[in-house]
């Protein structure tokens, strides 16, 4: 045996392999999914994995690698969120958005930063060795909302869509935020004197690391939209290129020390609608699919490492600092989303509801982010309290919150989801009413979301599409696609049901020489010229299902028909006997 | 910048963004692919950057490693090859296959290896120092036919069925016997004095190797088709145990030192059947479509890869050992044809012709196996005079011989490949033959190959299906599963053709409301008994069109129609005036 050779990519595949399997056995049992998130269960395997593994060796498991996760795990599911991000809410709300994502998530750091920091000052709880600095590391690693555990819980309760935007476009955002906040204060705790200057230079870099990632984002968004134009002839390689251009925007922004994941989200809103028209059906089918099941796999493996990865000897542990994290984490979260949304709700028409609000507030799950962050903290004497804090913070708010979450959403009665799509109507509606308010906007001189969005539109198709898009002399409206795709799916259930009828059983059979023994009726009522112009219509309006399909032939004799639906009804039997 | 941290993953997908945009570059062209096969312009790209790495840093390029290769290049093809056999023709010609990739590459390895002893034992070329046991080290590497290379030019060419299948199936099976003969001298190599016991535990191995791989490949192919019958609920990670697996009976394979390559062909031939009923039809494409462009990734990286790790200082140059080297592949090669197709010709009433077996012979194209094997060898000091062969080697049957067999298979003009797929009726006809033969052979007591498929198949739908199939109780026969095939396509062109006729154009609306007016003739034609029959009889064999679909109502007004359509018409204008 030789298994030095095959180690590497035998034990990766065995994860996903075990990953994929405890996915398939939480669904065997169609109760469970419902009342337990999947997050919980997943976290629950890697808690026995860890603990068969920590008896086995009698020391920890392996740690969930930092640079495994933000190299390789997180970005097909920021990916796959940035993809189907529905854009629409995303940019009615992107102001509110960005307010609980910026201003909320500092707001976050500094109250839970400087409470715990009130919290060492406490001699019985002996911890006045932990500096500020260090709380407001802490603070900044802490505060973020998770976007793998949001997800993982929302995509389950269907809240309705602007609520769910709401806490998901913040849970993506704020990485903005927590990579300038983590960054800043890592370096003050090696600084010897932290100056004024510096702190302004912070400020600065929000701006340099948000704006910069959306640049790279757009950049290869941009430029993948541009290289599907020439696939043409080689439509298998097509969707590879989605998914190298955007890991591609990923990368190259965190070389720069730029936001990786806002990179890679501008990067797939940018390109989808160019991609979409350009690629071939099918390559658009395998986009979509590898893409949910590529993400569905990584946030699985997250799951099970955050459980196996929780298991060992790495925690401190101290009762006061670890609740009392836990309590500011909530109660600041609370506090943050009641003052924004004030202020918010000042400034909309459609207001936020204080359901909703509490939504948010309690929506605010912690998970693999924060854990991978405490790791790479630099060695100090208390890195094992944080770990434990944070720790306990995930497992916290997963469990706890994530499972408390839905009966809550029951209970309060938040507006959900509709169930259905838009009809065309209502689109045709909607898209009136946009130009309508454009019009508006531009009349009375106020430039708002829908003069821009106007603008945008117009330079869209004036200059992006003629160079991204293959054939640009057909700006098809979504309006068009939408319809051309129900139409296929349309068509699909019909050759399924249809082939029902067709399916050789034995009362089918008799129904259909009942109808076809009715044929000489017909016959004899219409004469020829009515049946011609019948057919013509029936040609152009029904498909040409006639001209092509051998499903109704009128000038077929009966005894054929009967003679290749008998063959079939003797193959059948045949393989029944067999 | 943090290039450190990003560099693996970015320089992997940069090599592979390489890869695909240099495919695509291929084809913009349309005339230079129909010439020069791809693999030859994709290792000229490969050469180009090897001299391009080459003159900047002044020091050989990074040669393709071995375990990078096995690992992780050559699977995705295999399991291409395995997965998209048609196994028909492979099953109907095993026997001669087997034949050739056996008995034919210990042929070979054995020719090639004493006749360059023998040109060693020329004073004048001074090569007296390479023994009798590296000179057949050497010929058990370069006797091997590669899969991947066959695959790029035979894809291309479209010759007949069973001759691609003899070549294809052959440089797939030989693997087991390179990989015995291969290890087999290299351990001879290291032994000071060699056995006959030795010699008599080597050829035991072939068929722990063959069968061994066989065997891991079947045990993984069915626990995948078993997996797949609880994937009901979870769609979305179907196609990822396609993967898994194979990829896993692959590693087995080579960690217990049995044939990989033969494992994941078993594998993907054993699962397919299953898997494919198992799994939803979006599933499915969305696994064909990543194998396929997998595989064709990989197919261009190992090109390129060969064209970059030729060029170098790896080289040690001796004219009359590496012309006699491309001399002693050729003719024994063809030799081993000739005597081997003498032998199966005599048993078979459906020979293979001298032009058939001309291409055979032609058709021996080595790549990057080769090339990786002469790498893996022990140091030793003519190592670099073996690199340089096998390069030779390489080069001259992927560019000669590659770019030569079209025009000789016009030439000659082989049988090619038939277009069209086989009809309804001849599927019948073929499959009522088997049985025929079947039950002959089972009357007169010989147990062919026909015998042994219908016990077989009878295994397969009294135990296999029950086990392996979702929904064991109705088997369905192949002929209704491309029956539903042909259906779903046939309605998804439809709608596509039905929808040319909606497309709001000014001609089309004209007609549209010339054939709305004809309906007032036609009302006064048909009664209302009679109607009610025709539409009874079209929404039974027009697939329920009228129930569902919007595109002829007879009871909406003309008006509706036409606003309906203006507005649309009114949409599009705005667009594109915008």
């Amino acid at each position: 045996v030789d298994y030095q050779h095959v180690q590497v990519p035998f034990e990766i595949t065995l994860w996903i392999m075990l990953a994929s399997l405890a996915k398939i056995g939480f669904h065997l049992y169609n109760k469970l999914p419902s009342v337990v998130p999947e997050s919980c269960l997943l976290i629950f395997v890697g808690l026995i994995m860890g603990g068969i593994i920590y008896g086995l060796n009698d020391k920890s498991p392996p740690v969930m690698d930092s640079d495994i996760f933000f190299l390789y795990l997180l970005p097909p599911i920021v990916l796959d969120a940035g993809y189907f991000m529905p854009s629409r809410p995303f940019f009615e709300n992107i102001g509110t958005i960005l307010l609980y994502a910026v201003v909320g998530t500092i707001w976050n750091v500094f109250g839970i930063g400087f409470s715990l920091y009130g919290i060492c000052q406490v001699k019985a709880f002996r911890l006045q060795d932990v500096s500020l600095i260090h709380n407001l590391l802490f603070g900044s690693l802490i505060a973020a909302v998770d976007p793998v555990a949001v997800l993982a819980v929302f995509e389950e309760i269907h809240v309705n869509e602007k609520l769910h935007i709401l806490v998901f476009g913040e849970s993506l955002l704020n990485d903005a935020v927590t990579v300038v906040l983590y960054k800043l204060f890592r370096s003050f705790c090696e600084m010897p004197t932290i100056k004024t200057m510096d702190i302004f230079a912070g400020v600065g870099k929000f701006f340099v690391v948000g704006l910069g990632g959306v640049l790279v984002g757009l950049i290869f968004g941009m430029t993948a939209a541009f290289t599907t134009r020439f696939t043409k002839d080689i439509r298998v390689i097509e969707p590879l290129f989605v998914f190298l251009y955007s890991y591609l925007s990923y990368l190259t922004a965190e070389m720069f020390h730029l936001s990786g994941i806002v990179a890679i989200i501008a990067c797939a809103m940018g390109m989808k609608r160019y991609v979409e028209a350009n690629i071939s059906l099918k390559s658009h089918t395998t986009v979509k699919y590898f893409m949910k099941m590529w993400s569905s796999v990584s946030d699985t493996l997250i799951f099970i490492f955050l459980g196996v990865s929780t298991i060992g000897e790495n925690h401190e542990w101290n009762w006061p600092y670890i609740c009392f994290t836990v309590i500011f984490c909530l109660v600041w979260r609370a506090l943050g989303v009641l003052v924004l949304t004030f202020f918010v709700n000042r400034f909309h028409v459609n207001t936020i509801t204080s359901k909703d609000q509490f939504i948010i507030a309690y929506g605010g799950l912690r998970g693999a982010i924060c854990f991978s962050l405490v790791f790479l903290l630099p060695d100090f004497h208390r890195k094992k309290l944080f770990i434990a804090a944070t720790t306990v913070v995930i497992l916290f708010t997963v469990f706890i919150q994530g499972m408390t979450i839905r009966p809550l959403v029951d209970l309060l009665a938040v507006k959900r989801k509709r169930e259905s799509a838009p009809t065309v109507g209502e689109q045709i509606h909607i898209r009136f009413l946009d130009h309508l308010l454009a019009g508006i906007e531009d009349i009375s001189g106020h430039w708002g979301q829908y003069y821009w969005k106007d603008k945008l539109e117009y330079f869209n198709s004036k200059y992006l599409q003629k160079i991204l898009l293959r054939e640009y002399d057909q700006p098809k409206s979504s309006i068009v696609l939408l319809y051309e795709k129900l139409e296929r799916k349309h068509a699909i259930e019909l050759a399924e049901a249809g082939q029902l009828a067709h399916a050789p059983s034995h009362p089918s059979l008799l129904k259909n020489n009942r109808t076809v023994k009715m044929d000489p009726k017909l016959d004899d009522a219409l004469n020829p010229d009515v049946l011609e112009n019948i057919q013509e219509i029936l040609a152009r309006h029904l498909y040409r299902t006639r001209r092509t399909g051998p499903a109704y032939n009128r000038h077929t004799l009966p005894g054929e028909t009967e003679l290749m639906e008998h063959a079939k009804e003797i193959l059948i039997l045949r393989h029944r006997s067999l």
